[in-house]
């Protein structure tokens, strides 16, 4: 298989992160004898320091002309003062938007090799966690028209009913290959936006009778998040309530900077990064953890060229690395055998 | 001092704890020589059952006629069906809007004699929990402007600056009474109203010099609750975000059936209620805990009264309860003595 792949390292640790990904995809390609191209892009702050710009044009077409994205991280605080137009951040708003990248997939799982470092009791997680939130990622208030005078500012949360369903949909697919059970959120005691999510489901639902369906409102679900998170496995929400849950989910499994996830397209094209940030303090000093890229790369490789065995085998070889004690600093303990980005991409590489 | 008080006992298990909160509210009127006369009123599904409407006008008018109002909790499943403005949950928006209760106080404090009911690890959690979320509460994306079509549904989130402003000074003033810092909760960097709640924050501040102000977005405050929420002394935030976080911050505390909250007016005046819900399935059998009616009383004495040496008595009350090993079922460990709702509100009662 051929494919062109678009690098957007970003800021901070992004290039440190991205290199080990690409490591791991050329060893893929050796492996399984594909052939992988990639060229860079700027965006986020680099970009605003070179042309001035978080997104710049020639970045956007870049992507949309690949085959898929692998994205670092964007953002820093050198950036943060600057106008709301000019952040980082719009970076990934304007790739999200511009690709109609509506899907966002973010597993939250606990690495058994990490299990020391999930906050919640042992008898809270018993053998494990392994969570899928699907959060919509291209509408909600994200994306709604807003405005600003001196004296008030304003948001709009706004959906309709065919940006509910597609994404509606994914939830119920993805559960049909998990174990069947998913569950919605919103906040339909107060919301007309969250109303008219329900009804989507409830009326989609019928479509896929395997799947068992439940509701909960957004801040009963940051409870149960905590209180008993093994009652989830998939979860479909909106952009906000996704952003917020997601991150919650993947702090509860202590493996933040483990997870990796997926932006999709309608197509099955998508962008692909980790979650945790750019962490700027520890970039180009051969510290960060770049795990969470290489299991995006994973990611990519399963949804957006259906390679599943390549997929399947990077994450073993990360499992197989993680059993050999190998640990970068952030998920160091005693014991372990500590190692820098760069080694912990090759150790990876060459399990594969 | 003699006051009159309003109950509003609601659905479910409402009746049952609001009974063991003026059990104890006439303790204290009689060990201090106050004066505390009550009237009932109906809301939620027990409004809609009678009279067909949430939040009847004789309701809200009796509040507002009233010293301070005691809500038991309102819903339950069997008015879950009816359309959005005959919900339970209207006669909540209607008593918070009606009275003007713009300020949430929201504690999470872990009890010391439940701390094995707390989801975190004891490393996490140390010598004690305590969090105060001062949540906005009639402003924003609760009472924007709303719409819905066959095909698309919105909601406003809208925020003037006077209604920034005037929960966030009392952000202040609760922090300046405590430890001093004060964590402001935003997603500023997508939402124009996040934009000027910072703005807003970052002016007053000046006025408060004795205060450390953070900043923090969102979805990692509620990453932040679960991974190190010992970092956190007061939170003030928006509507939407202090339903969620201070839901996820009183879950980590694992004391949920014991927290109570207050919803306070410019002047003083205030509605008390348990944060828990209306659990109807153990409505009327003497199972419910009253605790956190009982410390919801003890808010109204405090804050609405300014009788804080009461307030404090019924706190040692409770403590020492406690102490002594006295359990309702929910809170219930080996070892301990269990009791029924009503023994628990006679024994704290006679514990002052
Ligand atoms: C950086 C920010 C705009 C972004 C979001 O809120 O979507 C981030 O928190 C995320 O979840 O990817
Ligand atoms: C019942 C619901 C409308 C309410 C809210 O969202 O404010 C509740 O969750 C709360 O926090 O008091």
């Amino acid at each position: 298989m051929k494919k062109h792949i678009a690098l957007v390292p970003g800021d901070g640790i992004g290039p440190d992160i991205v290199r080990e990904g690409v490591k791991v995809l050329s060893a893929v390609a050796e492996k399984f004898s594909h052939e992988f191209t990639t060229s860079s892009y700027a965006a986020g702050g680099v970009a605003l320091d070179s042309v001035g710009i978080p997104l710049p044009e020639a970045t956007l077409d870049g992507c949309k002309q690949s085959d898929g994205v692998l994205l670092g991280a964007v953002g820093g605080p050198k950036w943060d003062t600057l106008p709301s137009h000019l952040r980082p951040e719009k970076a990934l708003l304007g790739l999200r938007g511009g690709m109609g990248l509506f899907c966002n997939l973010r597993p939250a799982i606990l690495y058994k090799q990490l299990s020391d470092a999930c906050p919640l009791k042992k008898e809270i997680i018993g053998d494990g966690l392994d969570i899928m939130v699907v959060r919509e990622l291209t509408g909600g208030i994200y994306f709604g028209e807003r405005g600003r005078t001196e004296d008030r500012a304003y948001d709009t949360m706004a959906y309709t009913v065919a940006e509910i369903e597609r994404i509606v949909r994914k939830g119920f697919e993805i559960a049909q290959k998990r174990s069947r059970r998913l569950c919605s959120v919103d906040k339909a005691n107060i919301l007309n936006s969250s109303q008219l999510w329900r009804e989507v489901v409830q009326r989609v639902q019928s479509d896929y009778p395997d799947v068992e369906v439940s509701h909960m409102y957004v801040d009963n679900a940051a409870m149960q998040l905590v209180r008993n998170p093994r009652q989830f496995d998939v979860v479909v929400t909106s952009n906000m309530f996704g952003d917020i849950l997601s991150d919650e989910a993947s702090q509860i499994t202590g493996s933040i900077g483990m997870l990796p996830s997926a932006s999709l397209a309608e197509d099955g094209f998508g962008m692909y990064e980790p979650i945790h940030g750019s962490a700027p303090d520890i970039a180009g000093k051969d510290l960060a953890n770049p795990i969470a890229t290489i299991l995006s790369v994973a990611m990519m490789l399963r949804y957006s060229f259906s390679l599943s065995e390549e997929a399947d085998a990077i994450e073993r070889a990360v499992n197989s690395v993680l059993d050999d004690g190998y640990r970068t600093a952030d998920i160091y303990t005693d014991g372990m055998k500590k190692v820098g980005t760069s080694e912990m991409g090759s150790l990876i590489a060459r399990a594969l």
